[in-house]
Order: C-alpha cells, then sequence, then structure tokens
C-alpha cells in the first residue's frame, strides 16, 4: 500500500502519528527512499525543481510546498492529487525584515555601515520610526504581523485594503489618493496581480511628502521603478523586492539616491524553519486522521 | 523682576503659563535676551558649553538640562540653583535604536549594504530576532521601552538589574553567569559607574554561546573591548557606544569580524524634539503654579 510519507525533516518522522512512515529527503542529491510508496510529498525548501519527483510517484495523493507561491506546481500536478501550499510561515520574517527595512531608512544605518568601513566617527541626528504615520498596503498576513510590531514603536498604522473593512479600521484601496499626502511611510505587502501592478506609480508617488519613505517587501512590479527614479530622492525608498529582479549590476536603481536595497531575502531567516517543521508535523496529523488539510490551493477530488 | 525665561523653542512661550514670559534661544550665535532677567534658564540641546550664560544670570533659580547626564553642570552651577536633567527624553529613540542594531545584525543589513555599494544581488538565508533570547542588562525605562518592542517580534526577554525584582520577572546581576550561555542576545542598557565597568568582560563573553550577539547602547566601558577583540567574531557585536570614544580611525574595532557600530547617536532622532517641548511645556507650567519641578538632580535649597 502506498501511504508512505516523504519529509524534509526528521522531526516529521519522529512527531509522525500512529500508521504513518516514511522517509526523508531535504532536497540534497537523489532521494533514497522507494519513490513507487510515496503519498504524501512535502517538495524541500527552496528545492521547487524537486516537483519533478512527483512523475515517479504512482500513488501520489497530497503534495505540500513550504512557500506561499504554488503557479509553477500547477502545471505538472497528476490528476487527482491535492496541493497545499505554505501560506503564512513566512510571515514573522517578512514582517521582521520590514520593520528592519524602516528602521534602517529612519535611522540611517546604511550610511553607517558605509562610515564603519571607512574608519569615520561621525555621529549626526536621524530620523525616528517613532512618531511617523505608516500606511500599509495590502493589510493580510503579513501586514497585521507588521502592525503588531509597529504598535509599540509609537507608529500611527494606517491599514489599506483591496475592500475596506471599516469595522477593522481598514481602509479600501479607494481611499489610497487621501491617505497619501499624510503618510511619512508607505509599506507595500500586497501579493502581485493585475490589479497591484503598478500600486504605487507617478501619481502616487506625487501625493507622497518630501523625504517620505516607500518600503516594499511585497513584488518588485507594485512599484514603478522609473517613476521612482524620477523622484530623485525626494521620495526615499526601501526595496527587499525590485523590477527587474534580480537587479543588473548595472541598473541606476543601485545608485538612486535615498535607496536602500535588500536582494529578496525577507522571507529567508531562521524563524521560517521551526514554523515549517511545526506545520508539517500539523499537516501530518490531520491526514492521518482523515481532517481536511489546511491551506488546500488545489482540491485533489 | 528677573522671572524671564529663556527657552530653545517657540512653542514654549506660545504655551507657557499666564504670568510666564521670555525668550527663546536655540543656542546659534549668541542670545539676544536681556540675561540678567533670566529666572529659568533651559540649556539648548547639544549646546552644553552654553552653560557658560549662566555667570550673566544674577537671578537664575533654575537650570532645565535636556540630556540625561548633567555632571558637566554641577561645578559651574551658582549656589542656590536648583538643576532638572532630562532624564526619559531620549527612551524611545535609545530603545529604538537598540532594536533596529539587533534587527541589522540578525539580518545582515551592514552586509546587503556593502552589496548595494557593489552593485551585487547575492540573496542568502540569514538569522532572524525572532525566536531569540534577549537579555537585558539594566533594566530602567531604556530596558522597559525596549521590552515593549521585542514582545511582538516574538523574542523572549530576561529583564536583569543590579537588584532583583522577582515578582516582576526582573533577575539579579548575580544571576548573569547562569543566565548568560542561554542567551542569543545581550543588550547593555546601564549607566557608566564603578559596578557596571567591564561588565560584560572575557568571562562573561566566554559564557555566551557561539554566533550570539552583544549590543551596547549604554556607555562605551560597560563592554571590554580587548575581551571583544579577542573572541575574533564568535560573539558578534553591534555597538553604539565604544570604548574609547569616538574609537580613532586606526582602532582595530572598526574591522572586527561580526561587527557593527554606529557612532553613538542611539539618542539623537526626531522622536526627542517633541517630547522634550513639551517636557520643558510641563516644566514651566509646575513651575508657575509653584509646584515641585520634575527631574530634580540637585535642589536649589
Amino acid at each position: 500500500m502506498a501511504d508512505r510519507v516523504l519529509v524534509p525533516w526528521d522531526q516529521n518522522l519522529e512527531n509522525a502519528p500512529a500508521g504513518v512512515s516514511g522517509d526523508v529527503y531535504d532536497g540534497e542529491g537523489e532521494p533514497a527512499a522507494d519513490l513507487s510508496q510515496v503519498a504524501f510529498y512535502v517538495v524541500p525548501y527552496g528545492r521547487t525543481q524537486r516537483l519533478d519527483l512527483m512523475e515517479r510517484m504512482p500513488g501520489l495523493r497530497v503534495v505540500q510546498l513550504l512557500t506561499a507561491g504554488y503557479e509553477r506546481a500547477l502545471d505538472p500536478l497528476p490528476e487527482g492529487v491535492e496541493l497545499c501550499n505554505g501560506r503564512g510561515l513566512h510571515d514573522a520574517s517578512t514582517a521582521e525584515h520590514a520593520l528592519a527595512l524602516m528602521l534602517a531608512a529612519q535611522r540611517d544605518l546604511p550610511r553607517w555601515a558605509g562610515d564603519q568601513a571607512a574608519h569615520r566617527w561621525a555621529p549626526h541626528f536621524t530620523r525616528s520610526l517613532a512618531g511617523t504615520r505608516v500606511l500599509i498596503l495590502g493589510y493580510g498576513s503579513i501586514g497585521a504581523a507588521l502592525a503588531a510590531r509597529l504598535e509599540p514603536n509609537e507608529c500611527e498604522v494606517v491599514p489599506v485594503a483591496r475592500s475596506g473593512r471599516p469595522d477593522q479600521g481598514v481602509h479600501g484601496i479607494d481611499a489610497l489618493h487621501r491617505l497619501l499626502p499624510q503618510a511619512s511611510v508607505v509599506v507595500l505587502t500586497a501579493p502581485h496581480t493585475p490589479e497591484t501592478q503598478g500600486l504605487i506609480g507617478a501619481d502616487e508617488l506625487a501625493l507622497m511628502p518630501d523625504d517620505s519613505l516607500v518600503v516594499n517587501v511585497g513584488r518588485g512590479p507594485l512599484l514603478d521603478t522609473s517613476a521612482l527614479l524620477a523622484e530623485k530622492g525626494r521620495v526615499r525608498a526601501a526595496l527587499d523586492v525590485t523590477d527587474p529582479e534580480p537587479l543588473p549590476a548595472d541598473h541606476p536603481l543601485w545608485e538612486a539616491p535615498g535607496t536602500y536595497i535588500t536582494p529578496h531575502v525577507a522571507g529567508g531567516s531562521d524563524t521560517f524553519y521551526p514554523r515549517a517543521r511545526r506545520f508539517v508535523d500539523e499537516q501530518l496529523r490531520r491526514w492521518a486522521a482523515g481532517e481536511p488539510l489546511a491551506n488546500v490551493v488545489r482540491s485533489g477530488a
């Protein structure tokens, strides 16, 4: 009977419910397991190319991804196989990085790093995060995790989502142009869809105050790169994602005034692993108990 | 009657209680006011050298500083003049900078700044702040403000003070050696006293785990510089204060592995100003009402 699991971590086998057994495959080299017996396959993190193993798993019933994105899995997914994604596993890491970018930009951390390299002790007064009004565009789980981190930092958080939820203080996107002139910081956490493409373009940047800051931890195309460059530093930027991405070595964004760039690393930090391991444990428990799985993005039925 | 005030901001005069009048002096150039009439002098921020004006103020009764440190004011302070300091005005700014340093060190921000300068897009997985255990050494108002910021960042905060307060979960300093081996991050926020000199030295660093982080936003001498250098990056460091300070251009600490330095700027950010203005407003109100002033460090009686 093909009901073995293929999981990335030893812990998942150790914690597996009674009746569930299988093998560990962390994405390095070729799996030692008998793939013909695998019913539940957790694709190792950062090894999306190992979706190719699915074609050697005739008994496959569930594929579990550890990323939120799942577009690449849909095409090769065999008929009747259930697909689950890793939505939520990166929230804390991404919110934490967004906070880091905001603090870096407000407290001049890139400047101090350059001064350190030059052995230069040259203190000056900086902006602060405290006392700023922060628009969070795309108020899902990452936005909420960021808001929780901003609260004790004495920020005024203004959440904006596609559809407003007035009872929860969440503005609709139609309020954006009205809200931008009063924002010190605008954080983009939305996914990339046709509606969010160029969400912050020339018109929106023009509405932002002098010396305000746009932070992008969503997807590069949410922010119009040419429009940002045209601002010449009047609006500052802290970007974990860019358009294009990766940013070519000769792109002018690298040297844009008031712009700080990290290479799409918001979701990739140590806090991901314990969460991901626990999540796989829970999915296996649900599976063994015949309960519906979490994060189903394509049903197997 | 000499009962005029000399204050740094227009707002202080606009908000002054009935009967209180005076002039503004922001520390630039020479004051235009008639100093012989000044009874309440707020020394402009960052202009401690203008304590020299006191000798031209025969009617002086109160000197208000905007810094926590007041040692330099004691000697020139005339007999019978009350001295107040700026304790607390820098707490939010300092706690915010401590958080920025922790995030910078955990999320490799100085590295990304260097990569940006080199136009290099080279992502890698980083440490996180979430999931760390953070010892805060010196648990006064800055420590508490930091703890509030760490809570939603999913840190386990372990406060340590000179005298333990077990009912509030604050450990005494005698527990330090027992706590260090389980700490991912140690933050120094204590003042510099004979007791705190070298608080973290070779013995303490040796007790800290590999790849742990020491953050100093207190005073440089709390951390033994030579002992830190001897660790050669086994314990990482993020330092806003150093010993010596300012750090000479040829000092080896600039290039110490795993060490990030900012030039004593934790307290100096925009969040200070609104707080300081409000505080001066409140002091003038107390003074006019005949109430005891806040933050008295030497009585005028």
